[in-house]
């Protein structure tokens, strides 16, 4: 093997660019050459590649986003968008693939590896929703941003007694809402993967409020609903000063945090070592703190499994 | 003049518990009692007040909110509400009061000077809003949260070359929108005080995109329309990947910026001297860089204006 | 077990009032009273004791350093300082302690077990350096604020190509080093673990210099050596412009990130958990993703080993 | 005039980036070409010097240092220097100039300016040292950076009651110490500009803590002396647990502020809109908030006239 490939895809997020220096790092002191692609699988079949030196790389670690932009392209899914992107690996001379996404990126890098050329997934999402990785890249970074906001709106909160509804980023997983709520101290975390009381949400906010606390925070996963129709709901509960936020694609964003930057890293190391080994359709993660590979087969058939005592540890502490 | 009150009041703001330890600690300092109101003007009425030390504002300076709490109380609209507010001034010896808040919080402040009790104006409000004074308390730490923001929906915006739009606070003023704006780099700015045209709006992206920009960014004021249908409008007028975000009440909160804790703490201690000077019923502000004070009569009668030629030199900088 | 004391002892770190927090409401949750030791085993022995509610730790997750102030007291070590501090818990009737420091303050955490008086050590210190757990409480937030330090001297750095030393705190443990200088893509790492050659450094910056980096960072552990110092060994085997930075005492403060946040959390509710099952003399961590617990006897005998495969990998990614 | 340079030039700035997009895209518009020079006055020397377009400065106005590099190079106080610089102007057409650093920058633009190559000069320094300019670019972002770090001392001073001597940068100018010392509610501010008296200072210090203050802070202008020289004086004078910090380098990098971004664009966009009107050796600036303009010649006989009211009012706002 002489050439490799590294392309990201599906949503963005920060950590992204630590990955892709440190597959391209290592690959070259490998002794390998290393191509970037653009725009994920669109950009592989467009042809979107171009030789990355070390300098290529430089100062990228520190920042959030892609620089080998991303791209949805469902064209992939079919062995026609496969071919052509075969076409051009083989125009370029790349041999393998470093693939950073979410699980749904992993599909095409599984069908590249099954014509011939080994891939590797590194995941690549702030939703921590992939499974055998205990955490994604960007999923701490989303979170320190979910708090910085929260913290900021705690303030308004307290200085009025209101009650705020955070609507986070989750659509399918409650972890960015599980972490965030837990560690801003939230009064209720409604996520998907729990039921929820809003009889019980609304008295243990007036209670709180009752008590003396100066505000009430319900962080909420936007899989479950907009923070507009919770509060709604809500109200139809309780008499409250309540307002709804909506943190947005700015949890995308932002330079990424020491985890992100060293899991990243890890991760990007790692993926090289499997295919100078031979190795591709596999997955890496980190799990238990250690770095781990899974066939993407085993992988397709599996959940993500979140701490949820988190979501019952924060029901105590809310009190 | 033995005794005075602050009190903080309308939407809160960063830096109003700097003004608030400025006014406390100039005032011990003169040889004054200091007392703090909680609530604002609903707290003056139901008389919870409380002494103030020096320590009581000991490590305020660079916290968020306001630690006095705010509130709105539309009856001290009514004289009623007024002769209430006085007898628990009376009750607690205070002859004059500081009020922070935005310019609707002068009223009552105008009302107590006019029964004789002496009211000095804090323009406290992250919208910019209020005249004969450039900038408030809060304006500067509300445009680092925007811009912050701003910087991060950029990267994911990048990554993947789409549109956002981004609403930020600011119902009759643009202020906000135009600082962040030009100092996002924003492509369009959309602001009350000035008519837009959709279709340019949409060219220049458009234009932008084409020419290899990465990303649209468009910085619209809450006062113009939901960023949802502004998105809905702009898609009208040019084929897009674009979002909405709206980035809420976080603007409010968070630790003040260098700026507005001079600020606050500059206007605070000029409060005291000109109620130490017997002045009452005025506004105090910063024009052109010097402390002023105004009537609050003339005040009422005068609008904030804007830097506007930021907005015309955006359009130029956006090319 | 009707009331536990909870205690900061040592050097204070970011989550320390997050773990003072949890320890608190966990136990209020679970029928015990709660009394806050001011000025760990210093005011235990001067009775500095006062009790807590839900309210007392409202609004605390996020602050940096511990409300509950901390001291050294080397008075401690002694058995007269130790039946001093008994005599205060049996006053306040307090029959357990949570101590929340680096391990040092575990030895009279140990000592006032084996009087009768379980106690439970919770390992917060920026240093990481404490055995049996992969991180301490204050760590990850050391490691933000020397990563967006260094973020910023870079800037500087590659304006003008210079080289730049920047000390990290880390006495006998390199692992803020470590982590830091992986995270911010230094050219070097110094820590006290591994021995260094000063020419191999120097050699290295001069190349990325030549092959067009912009700046040259190494990340030392002021363990090793001082900032100034380094530089002035460096300069001897190479001619760069070089500055030396010492990051300080900056990085024991600021607000906690979600991972110590969460940590601290976790750590605390299972303080509690052991003390309710009757159990002291344990120190609490978490290993592989696990919260466990080491008795402290076995802990002394036991050193903290850093992922030291941080420290190879950046000596491949900095080429 | 059709073609302009653009440098940077002495330590960089946090919004260098800022005023160089600015510039360039009003060049642009204004129809002209426009071309960046890279190091300063030793790269116009060298004829590192390279054509700008527009999508050469997007995404700059939010990167700290400077993309066009800076270098000192006191060969061009020399004729036979300019000269050589002029060689290049020539060799690339370039009429006219626009030159951004710190006074000491001016001096060659001055000389340029008599050669017949009008150029204007910016501000764009931290020091904020320049005379006929309130603020400087980078100023405020340096005082963020500073009080961000102050904020995170006075966590760690808190919980151990602590003083701190923390030193920023400033040489000859105390602006950065006074500002961050008002907005950080310094105990004591010491600076160039006026006399101290290390007794009062210390009492002061001591009567803080007696009186209940958790902390004491210094804020020390570098210029006056090291902050470990203070420490090791102040502590003849009191017998406090006192610690040196020093900022160091930090200070000079970070994304700029909105004040920065901003300045630098309105002082971006007023420098070309000079050099259409034929100007020359001319420095811009902001005076009582409004962009203004003064000969080089008469700047270099001024002073900067920092506001002292801060100094003052520090003094009794500490108490």
């Amino acid at each position: 093997m002489k050439r490799i490939g590294i392309l990201t895809s599906g949503g963005d997020a920060p950590g992204m660019n630590a990955a892709v220096r440190a597959v391209a790092r290592k690959a070259l002191d490998s002794g390998l050459e290393v191509f970037g692609i653009n725009y994920g699988y669109a950009g592989l079949v467009a042809g979107d590649i171009f030789q990355m030196t070390s300098a290529t790389v430089a100062d990228k670690i520190n920042r959030g986003g892609t620089f080998l932009y991303s791209a949805r392209y469902p064209e992939f899914a079919q062995v026609e968008g496969q071919l052509k992107g075969i076409e051009q690996l083989e125009k370029f001379g790349i041999e393998a693939l470093v693939v950073i996404g979410g699980d749904g990126s992993y599909h095409g890098a599984l069908r590249l590896t099954e014509h011939g050329y080994n891939a590797i997934g590194l995941p690549g999402t702030i939703d921590n929703d992939v499974p055998y990785t205990d955490f994604t890249i960007g999923f701490d970074s989303a979170c320190r941003t979910a708090i910085d906001a929260i913290d900021k709106i705690r303030d308004t909160a307290s200085s009025h007694q209101r009650v705020f509804i955070v609507n986070v980023m989750g659509r399918n997983c409650g972890d960015i809402a599980m972490w965030a709520g837990v560690a801003s101290g939230a009064d209720a975390i409604v996520i998907p993967e729990r039921d929820y009381d809003m009889q019980e949400i609304a008295d243990n906010l007036k209670q709180g409020l009752a008590n003396g606390k100066s505000h009430g925070i319900v962080v909420l996963a936007e899989g479950v609903m907009s923070a507009e129709k919770f509060k709604d709901e809500l109200l139809k509960y309780g008499d409250f000063d309540a307002r709804a936020n909506t943190l947005g694609h700015m949890m995308r964003g932002g330079s990424p945090t020491t985890q992100d930057r060293v899991l990243a890293t890890k991760l990007g190391v790692h993926a090289v070592e499997l295919l100078l080994d031979g190795k591709g359709g596999l997955a890496v993660g980190i799990e238990n703190n250690k770095i781990t590979s899974h066939s993407m087969l085993e992988l397709f058939e599996e959940k993500h499994h979140g701490d949820m005592s988190l979501y019952d540890m924060n029901k105590v502490l809310a009190k």
